[in-house]
Order: C-alpha cells, then sequence, then structure tokens
C-alpha cells in the first residue's frame, strides 16, 4: 500500500466482530481503532497494533460519588410556564412542566436565595418577602397577585441524568442507570475526577489518544414533561447548563458583580446564539470558558504525562471550550474531532489551531439517524447517505486541509451493506489524495478576501448554532455553506472588529440575517462609527453584500442602516402610503446563473434610481445591485444553498470586483467545481449533483475538460 | 309610479345631453341633478323640475386672488431625499425630488424658521447656525458634514396646484390653467371666500343642495419629480396638507407648546394613518378639527340663509372634517356623500350623525377607473363593474340605512351601454325598496356586540385609510368589509374606551393587523391596565378574536400580550430554539364553510396544550381556538375578505357564545346571505356570487328556500 492508501482514518471497532474490525480496518486503511458510546474493544482489537481512540466523558459514570454528593451534580435555571392569577393568591408547583428524570429542585438555601418570581405582565419582580417555597409540594405560593397577570417562578435545578446519554438511552429504549454529570466547579469533584483520570491513564496502556467527549459542559437541551413538547429548548451554544450557586458566588468575586436567574430565564426566552449577546451573558461566557481552559489544560497534561496525546469533541460537553477564543491553545489539545454533515463543519474545524483536524463523517453507524429516520435499518439507504454528506463535506476539504476522517457507531452494522463499505473505501481514498495535496502546497484561491459581519464575530466563524438541519431558517447558514468550498479568502468579524479597522483588509463584506438576530446584528448597527466605516469601506471600493434584513435596526429614516450603500430598503409599516419606485428588470449577463434563485419578502423598495434589479418576486425586487463610489452594494432578499446559488454568490462576488467572471480554475458549470493545487500541478474536479455533468476549466496553460459520473472526484495531473 | 320607483337618486347631467339627462332621470327615477367636474347644467336642465344640486369646491378656482395672494396658498412641509455627504461640505437642493407643479418653495423670514437640518445617520438636528439657505439655487449648503452620514433638510412648501385638479388635469391631458388652492387660515382669504360663496348663492337660485367638495384641505398627496416614483406619499387620513406658519403660530398659542417641522417630517415616514398616532399629532388633529369646524359652520349657515341644503362629500378635501368626532354635528351639514366601492365604505357612510346619507356608486362614468383601466371605453365593461361594486355595498345597506344612491360623470358615455342603463334601473329599484324596509321598522339583527379595538378607534370606524383596492394589505380591512354585510352589532373602540369600561357592553372583541400599526395597536398594549381589562372581558365570557399580530409588544415574555387568552404566540427570533407543541388539527363541525382559507404565518406556537388547531399551514397553525375562564380566544393567522371566511367570522363568534351555528334568519349557503325586517315581514335574500345558488332560511314560521340568479336580490312577503 502507498502511504496515501492507508492512515488518517479512525474506526470504530466492536468486541465480539474482532474480525470484521481488522479487515475493514485493512480495506479502509484505518491507522487508529476508537471504541464508541456503547461499544468496548476487546484485548485482540487494543493489540492488533494500531493507534487506539478511547473515549471518555469525564463527567458522568461517576454515579457512587454522585450520590455521595449530590450537591455537586450539574445545575441549571428553569422558569415554570406562565401561569395566570385570577384572585388573591397563587401557587405555581415548580416541576409540573419539566422531565423529572433530567431536573431535580436543588432547595437549598444557597440556591433559593437566586431564586425569582416575576410578574410577567407588568415585568416586575415580586419581592421575595411575598412569595414562600413549600418543600412538601415543591410549589412557590404568592400572597397577592394581580388578577389576570401572568406570573413565573426562576427556581435553580440539579441535572440529574446526563443529556446526550439521556438522549440515547431513551431513543435505544435502554434499560440502564442514568448516568448523572458532575460539576468540576467543586474541588473535590476537580480532585476526584483529577484522580481518576490519572488512574484510567494508568490502566489503559494500550490507548494512545485519550479523546474527550467533550469536556465539562453540555449545550443547553431541556426536556418537558409533556411528550407533546419534549424538547423546551436545546441551543448549541448557550452556557446555561454551566450555573452553579458556587459558579456565580465565584463570578462576583472576580467581575465585581452579581448575576441574578433572570440573566440567565430572559424572560423565559434564555439566550439563545441566534440573538446578539449582552455584556452580561459575554462576561459570564469569559468567566467560564476561563475555568473550563484552566481546568481543561490540567487534564491534558495529566493525559501527555502518561505519553498519550488528547484530543477532543468539538460536540456535545463543548460548552466553554470555545475552539476559535485565543484561550483556547493555552489547553494543549493535539486534536479536535468534529462531526459533519456540511461543509461549513469542515471548516469550522479545520479553522481551529491545532496540530489534528478530525471531521467524523455521516452517517454514523446506528440503526436510526439523528433526526428518527432509519440508516442501517429497513427502509435506510446508508450508502446514499454517506455519497450526498461526503459530496457537502468535500468541496470543504478542497478548500482547507483536514488531518483525519473515521466514522462511529457499531461496526457490525455495516456487515450486510457491502455497498456502503466501497463507499467508504473510495471515500477514505479520495480524502487521503485531497490531504496529500495540501501537505505538498497550497491551494490556489481568487484574490478575494470575503469577511462575514455578524455579532459574535470569529468565536461563531462558520456555525451558528448547532447542524445545518437545525439552523436552515437562517439565511447565513446557507451563506457560510456556500462560502465553505469557494475558491476565496473567508473570515468572521463582530462590530467591534470593524471599528479596530478589520474592513482594511477585505473585499467583501457580507451581512446576512433577519432584523434583531446576532446574524444581521441588532444593535450593533446603530454605532455610527461602525456604519461609518462600513459606508467608507464601500465608497473606497468593497463590496457589500447584504441578505434579508442586513444591518437593519429600527429607530432610522430607514431601516437597513445601510440602505444608502444598498440602494434598497424594507418598509415595515410606517412607509406603506410612500410610492415605490418603478424599475425595469435589468440582467448583468452570466451573472445569475440558470437554476439560482431567491425567495422574495415582502416591502422593499428601491431608495435609489441607480439600483439595478436583477430579479424580482410579485413584482418586489428580490436581487439587486447598486453602485456606490468605488464598490458596490449588492442585495438577496433571502439566500438558500444550492450549486447555482452558490455559484451565482461568486459570480456577484467577481462583478463587484470588476473581475471577470470567466476566471482561470473556475469551471463552466455550477454543478462542478474544481480546485488548483499548483505546486502539484493538480487539478482536483468534482461533481456535486447526483446527475453526470460535463466540466471546462481554462488553467494557465490549457482548457481541461472533464465527464465526471455523479459526485465523482476527478484528479487530473496536469 | 309609486313612491319606491322613484327619488333618492342623484343624476349627473350634462349640458348638451339635456334628452338624454331627462330620459334617464325618469328611467332610473331621479329626483335630483348634479354637475360633476368638467360638466355643467343648461337652464333647460336646471328648470325640469329637479332639485339640483351643486358641486363646490370652495378653495380652488380663484386663480385672480391667489396670484394676489400667493402668500395665502396652501403649503406643507416637505424633505429632500437623503443625500450622503463624503468631504467636508454638502449643498442639498430643495425640490430636484418634488413635482416642480406642484410645490414652490417657501422662502419667506417666517418659513424659514421652521426649515430644519438633520444628520440622518446619527439622527441629530444641525444648527441652523451651520447651514444656509442660496434663494439663488435655491438650495441648503451645510458647512460641516460628517463623512459617510446622510443629510436631509425638512422645508415648507406652497402647494402651487390642487391635488385633485391635478389628477385629473394630468390624467386626462387637459390644457387649462392650474388650479390654486387658496388656505382659509388667513382672515383676508376666509373673508374673500364667504362672500364668494354668499355672491354664488345668490346667483344660483336654482340650486337646492350646495355640495361641498368637501372642505378645505385635501388629504395629503406628494407627487415626484420623477416618473418612476411620481407617487411619494399619499394618506387619505393624513393632516399635512393643513400647516402653515400662521397654523404653527395659532397653535403654539392655543396649546402652549410649538410644532417643529419634524414633528411633520418624521423622519421622512410622515404619519400614515396605518400607525400610531402620537400625542402632539392628536393635538394637531384637534386644533385642525376645530378651525374647519368653526369655518365650516359659517359657511354652512350661509347657505341655509339662502333656503339651500349643504352636503358634503367624505372624501378628497375632507381632512379635518370628521364625521366620526363629536363635533361633526356643529357643522350642521343636511347630508354626506361617499363614494363607495365596498361595504364597509357604506356603513361609514350610514353612520355618520346625518340627516342625508348618500352613495356614489361606481364606476364613475369616466372613460378610465381610478386604476387606469378602461369603464366606458374599449375593453371595459362597465355593467359588470357597477353589478360587482353594487354585490359589495348591498349588503351592507341590507343592515343600516342609506338615503340616497346617485352616480358621477359624464352622462353621455352611457349611450352606448344599454346593458349598464338597465343594470342602474334595477339597482336604483332594489335600493329603494330596501330603504323603504329601513323605514318602517328595523333590521333583525343576532344577539351579538362586535367591536374592533385599534389605535384611532371611533374616529377611524369602518374606514383605515382610503378605499379596499389601497389598504387590501391590511388584515382589518378585510375584517371590516366581512362585518359591514353580517347581522351583529359593530362598534369602533380605542384603548382609552377599554379604560372607560366600553368591554362591559361587548361580547366580542377583534384585534387584527400587523404589529406595530394602528390596527394591531402598538403600544396601546403596553398598558397594563388595558391589558387587565381584556383578559377579564374574556374571562368573564367575552370572545378575543385576533387575527394576525393582534395585542403585539416588544419586550415582553410573549409577543403577543393576549397569549395567555389565544392560548398561541409568534416567535420574533428569541424563541427559535424553543421546542414547539405537537398537536392534531381538530375540527368543530360546521365551523369552517368549504372554501374558506387562511394565508398562514411563520413562528407561530401554541402556548396551552388545550388550544385547539382548526387550521394549519406549513405545519404551523392558522386557525386556533382556546377556551380561557368563561370565555375564549380565537386566532386567525390572516384574514381575505371572501364570502366563506365571511361565514367563517360569523360561525366563530357564534360558536365563541356558545349559540348554535344554525340560527334563524341565517342562509345554509356562504355564497348567500339575508336581512330579516320583521315589522315588514320581508325577507330579503342576496346571492352574493356570479353564479346561480340557493338558499335554506329558517325563519321564525317556517323553511324558506330560494333560487337566485347571479347577484340576485330576492324580496319575500312571510
Amino acid at each position: 500500500m502507498r502511504e496515501t492508501e492507508k492512515g488518517s482514518f479512525t474506526l470504530p471497532g466492536e468486541s465480539g466482530y474482532e474480525e470484521l474490525t481488522l479487515q475493514l480496518a485493512r480495506r479502509w486503511g484505518a491507522d487508529m481503532i476508537r471504541d464508541s458510546d456503547g461499544t468496548v474493544l476487546s484485548d485482540e482489537l487494543t493489540n492488533a497494533g494500531y493507534g487506539i481512540y478511547s473515549t471518555i466523558c469525564l463527567i458522568r459514570d461517576h454515579n457512587e460519588w454522585a450520590k455521595a454528593h449530590p450537591e455537586q451534580l450539574q445545575q441549571t435555571f428553569l422558569v415554570t410556564e406562565p401561569r395566570t392569577g385570577t384572585e388573591g393568591h397563587l401557587s405555581i408547583p415548580l416541576m409540573e412542566d419539566f422531565y423529572k428524570d433530567q431536573f431535580r429542585v436543588n432547595e437549598s438555601p444557597e440556591s433559593i436565595k437566586y431564586w425569582q418570581v416575576y410578574d410577567r405582565t407588568s415585568n416586575q419582580e415580586i419581592s421575595p418577602a411575598s412569595w414562600s417555597y413549600d418543600s412538601k409540594t415543591q410549589s412557590v405560593a404568592i400572597m397577592e397577585i394581580c388578577p389576570f397577570h401572568e406570573y413565573t417562578v426562576n427556581f435553580l435545578a440539579y441535572r440529574i441524568w446526563e443529556e446526550i446519554s439521556m438522549y440515547n438511552h431513551v431513543t435505544n429504549h435502554w434499560e440502564k442507570e442514568h448516568l448523572m454529570p458532575l460539576d468540576p466547579r467543586h474541588e473535590e469533584t476537580r480532585s476526584y475526577l483529577y484522580s481518576w483520570l490519572k488512574t484510567w491513564c494508568g490502566e489503559h496502556p494500550a490507548t494512545t489518544v485519550v479523546r474527550f467527549t467533550s469536556l465539562f459542559y453540555n449545550f443547553t437541551w431541556m426536556w418537558g414533561s409533556s411528550e407533546r413538547k419534549r424538547n423546551l429548548f436545546s441551543d448549541w451554544g448557550s452556557y446555561d447548563f454551566t450555573v452553579s450557586p458556587a459558579a456565580l458566588k465565584e463570578f462576583e468575586e472576580e467581575y465585581g458583580y452579581c448575576l441574578v436567574s433572570e440573566d440567565f430565564i430572559n424572560q423565559g426566552k434564555f439566550h439563545v446564539t441566534h440573538m446578539p449577546p449582552g455584556r452580561r451573558q459575554l462576561d459570564y461566557m469569559a468567566f467560564i470558558n476561563r475555568f473550563v481552559v484552566d481546568y481543561g489544560k490540567q487534564l491534558v497534561e495529566l493525559v501527555h504525562s502518561f505519553g498519550k496525546k488528547a484530543s477532543v469533541f468539538y460536540d456535545d460537553s463543548w460548552i466553554g471550550l470555545e475552539p476559535y477564543h485565543s484561550s483556547f491553545n493555552e489547553i494543549g489539545f493535539d486534536g479536535i474531532i468534529k462531526c459533519v454533515f456540511s461543509g461549513y463543519e469542515a471548516r469550522l474545524c479545520a479553522g481551529v489551531p491545532v496540530k489534528t483536524h478530525e471531521l467524523r463523517l455521516h452517517p454514523y453507524l446506528f440503526p436510526v439517524g439523528l433526526n428518527g429516520t432509519p440508516t442501517f435499518a429497513p427502509g435506510g439507504n446508508p450508502t446514499k447517505d454517506a455519497l450526498e454528506y461526503w459530496n457537502r463535506v468535500r468541496r470543504a476539504i478542497l478548500r482547507q486541509k483536514i488531518d483525519r476522517i473515521g466514522l462511529g457507531g457499531y461496526l457490525h452494522l455495516v456487515e450486510k451493506y457491502p455497498d456502503f463499505c466501497s463507499c467508504i473505501e473510495n471515500i477514505a481514498g479520495e480524502f487521503r489524495q485531497i490531504k496529500e495535496l495540501h501537505e505538498k502546497g497550497g491551494v490556489y484561491t481568487l484574490p478575494i478576501k470575503a469577511a462575514v459581519v455578524h455579532a459574535w464575530g470569529k468565536l461563531r466563524s462558520w456555525t451558528l448554532s448547532g447542524h445545518f438541519h437545525e439552523t436552515y431558517m437562517h439565511d447565513l447558514i446557507h451563506i457560510n455553506e456556500a462560502l465553505s468550498g469557494l475558491p476565496v479568502q473567508v473570515e468572521f468579524l463582530n462590530f467591534e472588529d470593524i471599528k479596530n479597522g478589520a474592513l482594511n483588509h477585505v473585499d467583501v463584506l457580507i451581512n446576512a440575517g433577519a432584523s434583531g438576530t446576532a446574524w444581521s446584528g441588532g444593535d450593533g448597527w446603530k454605532d455610527d462609527g461602525i456604519l461609518e466605516e462600513t459606508v467608507r469601506f464601500v465608497h473606497r471600493g468593497g463590496c457589500f453584500i447584504g441578505v434579508n434584513e442586513p444591518s437593519a435596526a429600527d429607530g432610522y429614516h430607514t431601516f437597513f442602516r445601510m440602505a444608502q450603500v444598498l440602494g434598497i430598503d424594507q418598509d415595515t409599516g410606517s412607509k406603506v402610503c410612500h410610492g415605490r419606485m418603478e424599475y425595469k428588470k435589468e440582467s448583468i449577463p452570466g451573472v445569475i446563473p440558470e437554476g439560482a434563485c431567491i425567495k422574495g419578502k415582502k416591502g422593499l423598495y428601491l431608495t435609489d434610481r441607480k439600483t439595478s434589479v436583477l430579479a424580482e418576486e410579485d413584482q418586489v425586487p428580490a436581487i439587486t445591485y447598486h453602485e456606490f463610489g468605488a464598490g458596490a452594494g449588492i442585495y438577496l432578499s433571502s439566500f438558500q444553498f444550492s450549486c447555482a446559488n452558490t455559484r451565482m454568490l461568486m459570480n456577484l462576488m467577481l462583478y463587484s470586483r470588476k473581475m471577470s467572471l470567466k476566471q482561470n480554475y473556475l469551471t463552466d458549470n455550477p454543478e462542478t467545481e474544481c480546485a488548483w493545487y499548483p505546486d502539484c500541478r493538480t487539478l482536483v474536479i468534482i461533481n456535486n449533483s447526483e446527475n453526470p455533468q460535463t466540466a471546462a476549466i481554462e488553467t494557465d496553460s490549457s482548457m481541461v475538460r472533464a465527464e465526471l459520473a455523479p459526485y465523482e472526484t476527478v484528479f487530473k495531473k496536469i
């Protein structure tokens, strides 16, 4: 086997299927074997000459310790559903709305002092003197209510079932003990877990890589009592599950002010990543991040002291890890592993400053997939799934190096799917070829530096909050997915970055999202200095691409603060009696490929006669182009990821830079893309569609033509 | 001819077509002949034994006086389009954006002192010391600008072409002198016009009714310089065209504070009727209303002193008239005339406290209609138009008495349309029969009192701001149109009324519109007292029907303040990660008729397990029913007027009142309706559709069945 025919592949091994494991390890070119949640590796496997990944979820699987120290379980603030009072007195049962297997009320005095009772109608807190807690009925009684107002109780609850385990347990109908999550915020637990890991490392000499899944705190995932609404709240990026009286006390000491439960509950809205963060929220995140980095560093050093490597999973209990924060390097991880459905997730992984970037490809080797549809079960088509996900991921891997790929789950499930085994063999081969090209030199990129601006900036590079299927309703995830495989440089900025001159090094600035969200930017646009910088950037030659409700803010003469640059604005009701400027649809040859399509939006109207309308829906502009100074403003009423729309985005960037749409190393067919590795003089051409395609590519020496089977990858030496 | 076969009809006469005029007067049963804009009546017509309506638009057609007193022309505040400054200095030409035939800059010192220059980026006014006006170039120079900020100038302009005349002139390519509008705010003009009217009355002994078209101030209608955007702003209900330095000075004296131009300009948004009014706006409206009532009263008294009657047109220069204000009666008009396309406009007219309510039916006898499509011209079908409009109006007239109908325009145009002449003959006959039924006793109404609540309340009863085709994008106009012919009592409330106990006499409260608009109510819902009253009203047995974004306000735990009553709320972005309650669509037999249909909306989610979902779109609830205390909350994601939806609204009201859907005097077919006049023991059954229909109606004595031709009206004595 050539070097590129093996290695860089992590295989989930399974005891009892040793022969299958070793056979597939050879076939797929694995160099590492891992265990998974629910599987163990036999000695035969750990001693077969492969590197061994061992999965550790440090904070769970210590139920004995947890039972002995119930006050050191992880916690969260909860809020009861609003209840209407009609007479003088109202009793609110705390746990009625919640999944009792997940939560237990923390009734300690240091907990209750953080509880808050709110009149949500008047937005007023009820004085603690006016309510009382009855431990027997676990309910709060409010002495005197205002008739027909609604009341809620913010309270603190222990979490008594680690959420990922809970999910797997419930989904697979396991009959095992519920694993409880420990909070390392407590010195005692911290020491206990440290010792435990030390012992574990000593007892597992075969393990070459400790794979943390992940660190301490899961993303927020609250379950309800009703089967009609089991999922109360879930957000991949929010910090609710890190809280405790101990953490709040330390926060107060460090920051000089004290947080209250309402800082978390936020009228029952919590703080979704999709909304702009506030100062107190950012302070708290920084505080937790510091803690996770400090303790994480100790654990990684411990692992290293045993001569093992340490890597971390960029999902599940990743809260506080923040791989895009400058502090991440301090922890000292050797690798990061991201489970991926999409190109943007591959870029999210690839951009982390760590030695080894590894992708956990989908589908997982489970009978059913994440959304409950069959995978390795009757009705499933895992080969098709694998190809489609690989197709999404591949174009991103062509742009930025990924070091490893691998699978997860129960290996024995693939036995009945020989097609799937061949498919993975091909994918592994393609992956290794692409990796080799990156290692021998960079990929060619057009001289365009694109930046996305939103409230989070670099901290939420590429991702919004979770996978594509969880965030598809936001335009930006579609933009990010398109960008993930385009031959341009991409970075993510927040408003502070703009103030600090970040636009001096940017050619195209993108702002995409609904008004008020973190992605559009919300109040960030109310800073005149930021607006001036952004308008000046365009006036001097930059391009601003606004999608949906870019730069939207209430209280000004226009709804889009960048309306003067875009030449279009949106009426939010106060301009319904204003006339609309008539226009004729124009077309810029080649910019909008066949099949490109943008969902229209109501209330849009031109603010400048010079604005060109390139597309419309129901006689309302949907895509516009507007020259401003030496630059341009481009507006798209929405953006959905597709091959044609991705090419349109590329074309719009080129056109705004006054560059020809016919660039070398761009294919002539939007269903296909290519990547050029000049040092290897290799052109990689990919078919992103499920149909056969042809592609013609102008290079610096010749015109290259290719015929591609569905999803095919062609490597051409030139 | 029986009494009901003639009278109550106003015919537009036309000199040169005397025979036609008199022949149609007989055929249509006219008792009055009128002139129209552009026609005169010959002596033969005025002396033919009919009452004579003479149309007077008092403030125009005095160009000699206007030229001698140019400072007494009507005025308005204008604002230039925002202009971006890039360097130290910026010059803004005032008139570049405006139609020069309509406006002339008022450059007098007392005008300029009201001008304001704004940095619209920072929302700051520029000190008058920092800008100057150059009369030669008619532009404002700003000394030092902030680069990339946008600037505007608010200035005062004379209006040099009366807008309705301007519109007719431009549309019909007239080559006549432009008529200038005089402002009776000036004592001199007031006296001049008074004398002129006195002379006129003396010189027109044949005139029996002076028909004012209308009083002094037109609704706002600003035209732009660009043919691509001729209509800059138009609002049937806003007061911009009443302003002048003289008015502002008097306002300040009366109200003790002074208004500035920005009170009118409002960031270039002006104050559309569709948005909630502010305190200063309401003060100014009251101030103008007082003036119009006072001077209007003098004119009406003058007309009466000549033994003539005075009536007024409820369109065009109606600003300040306010027929739904308590002061209206003081003016002393004998009649009011409303031009109507729709049922709600008939109710708007019928509800004014005046002796004679008259409808000007459509189509007008013009070659082209309001939206430019042919009427009495090739391609037009005036008979079809007349039938369709009558169909909309008829059901409203069945519910509340109208005293007269009539037409407007050029009578000679009907000569080639014998069908149209028959059609009007039939309509006139039907109308007179309906009027007679009302006069002999009331119409039967179900024991349901419905109220619509919005920011304007009674002042904007029935109408929003203009005709149906101008306001169709607002749910409420569809609701009002549905209500206009339903057998329920209807009233219009504002939030102050609710505070004052208005809900004690209401069964069903309706709130319909987009968030932030006057119709949904905007900040009106932020008053806890109003919310308490409304929730209590439902809890005690009332029904709250919310459409689109009812009771919406930002800053609370729910977006709909009435969410607890409705059992449904809307996510505006901060709850995108919250789980949604699953539901199964339910149905309440008979409530939603076949063909009823509601446009869905994004982001809606149930807040209570008890909420019943009666309709959905894209798996989002669209119609819900929620019991609350002894009453119920009903939510509709939108409402479009149609026969089926109108019946659905009726059914929902009945169901919420726990009344049978099978009521006496309701037809079994939503395409048909009926009205029962118990004193005449007459049942009127109408076919609201263009197809033949059958109807069965249970009465107190028998089951009545009818077969109806398209649009037919059947009168049945029982």
